[in-house]
Order: C-alpha cells, then structure tokens, then sequence
C-alpha cells in the first residue's frame, strides 16, 4: 500500500482531468490490482470508470473483482463496450462468467457474441450454473491428458498450451487424468509429471480421484469439502463423470469469508448480502436493516400494549416490577442469543449428529437453568433491596426468580429449536433467528414475569 | 459417510471390547480421516483412544486433526507414549508442532527427544512461534533449488526426496529458488519446471517472489493477504530473506472458518474459544458465557437502582412510560447492534482507510437517524393510544419521541465507535463491544427517557 493514499488518489485526479492517460499507467504500474482498486474507491465518483478504462487490459481486468462489489455496476454502467469486451475475453471463465452476470443483460449478450470464440466457448456453459454454485465459481480452463498418453507427449501437450498462453499454464495445479470419454480417472501432480519415466504412461503414475463435485453443488457444501479434505484443488464432473472443470482453495477463502459475514450479519439483525458500510447508500442502508427493527418495534408495542391492558395496577403497586423488568428481559435475551449463535455456528460447521440434537438441546438448558438460577438469586435479592411496596418477602422473591428462570429456558430452548427448525426447513438456520428470538423473549418473558406478579403479589 | 453412522459405532464397540484391533482397522479402511473422526467423537468416552491407538500411525495422525480442538487433549491423556512419539514422527512439521502444543509439557519433551532426529530437526524451529502466527502455521518442508542448479537437476533433486518419501513431494506445490545464502529469490511452478529446456539455469525460468510472510505474523493478517492476492501457497521468510517454510490456501481455509467463528462468539457475548455445544462440560460452559451475562446483570442491576431512586414516582404516575420502557431500550439495542456488526465486519474485512472514518461514522448516524424517527413516530403514537394519565398530548409525544431518537443516535455512535477504539488500542474489535453496546444502551438510553418524563410531564 502506498504510504500516503491521498496523495496518490490526487495524483492520479490530475492525470485524468488532463486525459493524461499514460500518466496514470505510470502511476499505477508497480502497484498490485487490490492496492489500484482502493485507490478507485478512493477516488471520485465521476473519475472511476476512467481511471479503469485507462488500465492495461490485463490489469484492469484484475482490478475489477478487487473493487467492491456495489461500486462495480456503477462503474460497469458507464464503461464502453470495446473495454468490457476487451476485459471479459482476459478474464478466465469463472470470472468472465461472474463479469457478464454483473451487466445489464442486453449489454451482456451484446459482449458476449463480440467476444473471441474460444473464450466464448470457454464462459458459456458456466452463464447456467448460479454465481454461489459449484458451477459458479468453477474455471473450465483445466489440465487434461488421455489416460494411455505418456508423461513425456503431456509435457508436450502443456509446452504448446503455455506457448500459446503462458498464465494460464501456471495456475493449474494438477494433470486431470481421462478416457476416451473425457471421464475422469484420475489425477497427476505436477511434480510427479516432471520426475517420472518419460515413456511412462499416465495411468502408471496417476492417483486415483477421490473427491470430487458436481455443478449444481452449493459453494458453501464446496467450502466444506475443502476443509473437511484439506485439499488445494477439486475437480467439477458432471452426473456422468465427465471434467468440466476445478476449483482452487483461494477461490474457497472468499466463499468462506463471505459465507461467515452473511452468518454475522444476519445474527446481528441485517437482511441483504453487500452492505458496505461506506458506499451503500443511506437509502439502502435504512431498507436492508429497517425490517428486523420494524419486526421487533411491532413485538414491543404488543408487549406496551399488554403490559397497558393487564398489568397496569400491578406495576403502579409494586413498581419494582417495573424497575427489574429492564433485568429480566436483558437476561432471558442475552442467554438466548448465546444459545443461538452457538447453535449457528455449529450447523455451519456441520460436524455434529442428529443422534446429538437431544444431547445439545439437554446441554443447552441445563446451562440456561444455572445461569438463570445465579442471575434470578441476584436479581431478586436487590429486588427485595429495592422495594418500597408492601409485598410479602417471599412472593416477591419467587416472582422475580421464576420471571428470570423462566425466560432464561425459554429462551435457551428456542436458541436450540429455532435454528435446527430453519435448518428442517430447508431456511437459512442464520436468518433473523437471534432477533424474533430476543423480540419473542422480550413478550413473552415479560408477560410471563408481571403474569407472576399478578397472581402472586 | 457411512449411510448408517450408529450402526458403525456398534460395530466398532464390539471389536474394541473384544481387543479385535484388526476389525476396527478393517471397518475404518475405506474411510476418509474426517468420516473415522466423527466415528471416533460419537464412540463412548472410555473407547476412542483406544480406537485411535488401533489405527494405523498414518491414519491416527491425520484423524487426529479432525477430532474436535476439546476432545483431542482428553484423549492424548489416556494415549500411551509409543503412539504418540509415532504419531508426532508421521505428522508434517506445522502439525506436529500443534501436536506438541496441545500435549502436556512433560509428556511434549519426553516425546520430542525419542522424535527421530531429522523429524525433531524440522519441527523444532516451530514450536517457538505462537499457534496463530505465520510461524505457527507454516510447514518447514519446503522444495528448494539454488539459482544456479539447471531444470534437470532439480528434477533430480525432487526424485531423490520422492524415493525417501513420496507423499511429501506430492503437496509441495511450488519450487523456491534460494541463493548461497539460503534467501528466497524466486520461485519456479511445477509445471514450468517440467516444460523448461533440461539445462536451464533455474534463475532464467523462475518468477518474482512479490509477496512474502513473516513468521511473527498474525494469522488473521495472513489469510487477509491470501484472500487480496489469491495464492494458493506463500513462502515464509525470516527478516534477511532466508526462506523458512511455506504456508498453503488450504491452512488458511481454516483459519478463516476459525477467525469468523471466533468474532461470531464474541458478538454473541461468549468469550473463550473452543466451546463445542456438546462436548464441552456444562461447568466450561457456564464459565465461558457466564461474564457477560454477569456484566449485563450488574448494569441491569444499576438501572433498576436508578429507576428507584430518582423515577419512581414519575413511573407510578405515568405507568405508560414503564409499558414503552422494552421499546425505547429494544429498538436503541438493535440499532446500535446492526451498526456494531457492520463496522466489526468492516474492520475485519481491512478494506478501509482511516479517511473514511468520518464517512461511516456519518453515515451510521444518519442511519440511525431516520431509524430512530419512524420507531420514534409509531412508538409515540400508540403511547399516545395507550396513556391513561392525564398527561399532556405534545409533551408525552416529545418524551417517547426524543427518548427514542436519543437512545438509537447514541447507540448509532458507539457502534461505530466502540471497535474502532478497540481496534486502535489493538485490542478485538469484536470482543463484548456488542454486548457492552446493549448494557450501555439499557441504562442510558432508559434513564435519559426516564429524565426527559420527570422533567416534561
């Protein structure tokens, strides 16, 4: 990273007031791709597209999928068609596929048909798959050689590829190994290519595929397998066997990224993927997080309403109800939203059982009952402290600890039941769990605690 | 995975108790290290070292990292010495270091010193890095050439480490070009190497290094330069340039899963890492989420004395007040929590500058804002509603309304403000700054619409 960010960014702003082109090529030459897309976030609103457009092709094209992902239909929009061309046909085919769903899909079709055939061969099977599929984030630009080839006409084979292409040779990773049907049958490393008999035919040196994905698979199931396999690249088949491509663990770290930010996000109550905090605007910002606010803001007014309707002359009498139910609610809610994330975080990891939903749902309310027990000894006895009521010593106590015990269950169920219900239900077992939980705590503990109260005092 | 997990288990219980270790590495033999990890962690308590024990070396040690993190050091403790020194001697270097890490410090020694020498030679220089950093993930088993060794020899050199053992070539995903001196000075790819001409000097195919580790690195820092430059694998380097190890996309994987796991606990108010929902005691677990809730308790606690002592009478007068109290408090926690999870997930995302400070912090405030004027309409409304005192209509309206506005633009702040203070103390910025967030919101935002009720009605 440059030492001084805006010093570059008004540099590079007179270049392009002055159409100082090979200006800002100069600028930005020794600069990685990601340290040039800060520097476009960086910079004007009206200059961005500008800016790229006078990138080498090959760089921009890098730049691009370092920028943020909101900031690039903006900057798409205003970019001509020659430079998406000219971008999408240096871009490999899992990111050409994700450049032509990010534009407007008459421009897209209009750059696609512009493009050179061979590329075009290359991204067009992957446009089916979706962008958060197998298929998605997939590249077709494989290394595949016939079983009965030796190691010697492979290394040919890979000599003409790199003549014709040198980058591209680089980062495959792996020798896919098939019949005649294009089948897979198996795999050789590179360095065992280099070091083994040159007359040896493929199949003598190969290993065998162990693992392998299909298209349709969802990235975040593709995630797992590479954590569960600890492996650095996976090829895609299809039902049949057939090669169609391979993924890259660094292609996964993204996944993984945004799969847990989508998890924290939807825990702390935001709806919507790609909130930038920055550069989403207010507009949006206020849409994505309204709902979960509105949702709770409704559970609450349901709860003033009872409260107003049945407890009234309770909490005018003893209004220490009133002082303690800040105490009760927090409590039953903080319990529950722990339960809840680590009932989330444990369906994402996928490592447990059915056969264990019984031991984590007793587990989890044996350490709800303790915690509720310490807090409800506490809360009452600075309840009795602060009374100022008439009330018997005892009810109070037993209205206060029952209210913080109930809801510390209550919700110590729910944090389990909630998520493995969404899980059922094929639903995100993140969505919005923790917040209906800590609204439905809010209600129904508080009208369990002043339903005590009434009864008892 | 087996179709029939318990089945299994049955199967595998039977053999161990009859000592028919065979059987237990017949059942195991088609399977993968991570399906006999889930086998072993859903086997009863007093078996699964001896299942472990049963295994062969090579299978143990690599089921073993797939135990989960608090199950491994239950059962090292019942594990006798012969398997563990086999084990640790089976293991690549980084593992064996974690491996030694989690052994107890006696028995860590005793095993390293009956290591075979070349073994401890490798993994001794790791075990003084800390577990997440560079150093504590790297693997020291690195393919190294000097610049001036010819594509032919260095094939040579990677057969004759391939006939000593040929799994380790087969991950090794790159060749480092070192020096006299032994520092990085390029790196040549596998494929490369096998295509170039057989005397080439290695220095006339290798590519640049650009981007090097340092071994004191944080490993969160780590992934983040994997992520924003897609390597699959990064050398490590010390302060000189000599090449120490490398690190690989897929180690990095998990430390992704690890990193997200641990800011998504910490926002959900449960300190403490490794806590498994099953297989932690329910001792560890009180222990582990019991602070926060003590802490909320206590600032709970502190608002129930301050609703006592100094709005007592206002409450009593104006029950309405007490009915809206989990509204004003709910909608200014869920505001700041939304606004919290952004700015931690942005923070930990790194794709910010210190200039855009000013923007978030604006921009959440006027998020918060517009949030905090439609709860603060509807929530004044139905107060309005639901009042039986005789209180007057504008002033009741002010109350809720600013009370409201009030609690979600503090909230709004401080969730911006409490990581980013964090972060600048080089402290977490997700540790309990949620849940300090909504204790600090429960006793301000409430006593502040407590305050502007006695003052205004």
């Amino acid at each position: 990273m440059p030492v001084n960010v805006k010093k570059t960014v008004r540099k590079i702003d007179r270049a392009v007031r002055k159409g100082n082109w090979d200006a800002v090529r100069g600028i930005t030459q020794s600069m990685h791709p990601s340290e040039i897309a800060s520097l476009i976030q960086a910079s004007s609103q009206k200059e961005k597209h500008l800016i790229l457009e006078a990138l080498d092709v090959e760089v921009a094209s890098e730049v691009y999928f370092q920028l943020n992902p909101e900031e690039r239909v903006s900057i798409l929009k205003l970019m001509g068609e020659t430079s998406l061309i000219a971008m999408a046909e240096e871009m490999e085919s899992d990111d050409a596929a994700d450049f032509l769903g990010e534009l407007a899909e008459d421009v897209a079709k209009k750059v696609l048909e512009a493009m050179d055939p061979e590329e075009r061969e290359e991204v067009t099977p992957l446009l089916k798959y979706p962008q958060d599929s197998a298929g998605g984030i997939m590249q077709t630009e494989v290394l595949k050689s016939p079983h009965d080839a030796t190691s010697r006409e492979t290394i040919e084979l890979i000599r003409q590829i790199e003549e014709e292409d040198e980058d591209d040779v680089e980062d495959l990773h792996m020798v896919y190994v098939v019949n005649e049907t294009g089948r897979l049958v198996g795999r050789v490393f590179p360095l065992k290519l280099s070091t083994a008999a040159p007359d040896s035919p493929l199949w003598t040196i190969m290993d065998p595929v162990e693992i392998t994905v299909i298209p349709e698979m969802d990235q975040e199931e593709v995630a797992r397998i590479f954590r569960k396999y600890d492996e650095v690249s996976l090829p895609v088949v299809d039902n049949a066997g057939v090669l169609l491509g391979r993924i890259t663990a660094d292609d996964i770290l993204d996944v993984i990224s945004e799969e847990a930010g989508e998890d924290i996000y939807k825990l702390g109550g935001i709806t919507g993927e790609g909130l930038h905090p920055v550069h989403t605007s207010i507009y949006d910002n206020v849409r994505l997080r309204a709902p979960w606010i509105m949702l709770a803001l409704a559970g609450e007014l349901v709860l003033a309403i009872i409260i107003m309707q049945k407890f009234q002359t309770t909490l005018e009498n003893f209004i220490v109800l009133a002082a303690l139910l800040p105490l009760v609610m927090a409590t039953g809610g903080n319990v529950g939203v722990q339960t809840n994330t680590i009932t989330v975080r444990t369906i994402a990891a996928g490592d447990f059982f059915k056969s264990q939903i019984k031991d984590l749902l007793l587990g989890e309310l044996k350490v709800g009952l303790v915690l509720g027990i310490i807090s409800g000894i506490l809360g009452s006895l600075i309840g009795l402290l602060l009374n100022t009521a008439e009330a018997d010593v005892t009810r109070l106590f037993l209205v206060i600890f029952a209210g913080i015990v109930g809801a510390t269950l209550t919700t110590s169920f729910l944090g389990v039941a909630g998520p493995l219900v969404l899980n059922r239900l094929k639903m995100d077992p993140a969505v919005s769990s923790g917040p209906f939980l800590v609204t439905f705590n809010d209600i129904f503990g508080s009208a369990f605690y002043l339903f005590l109260g009434a009864a008892l005092l």
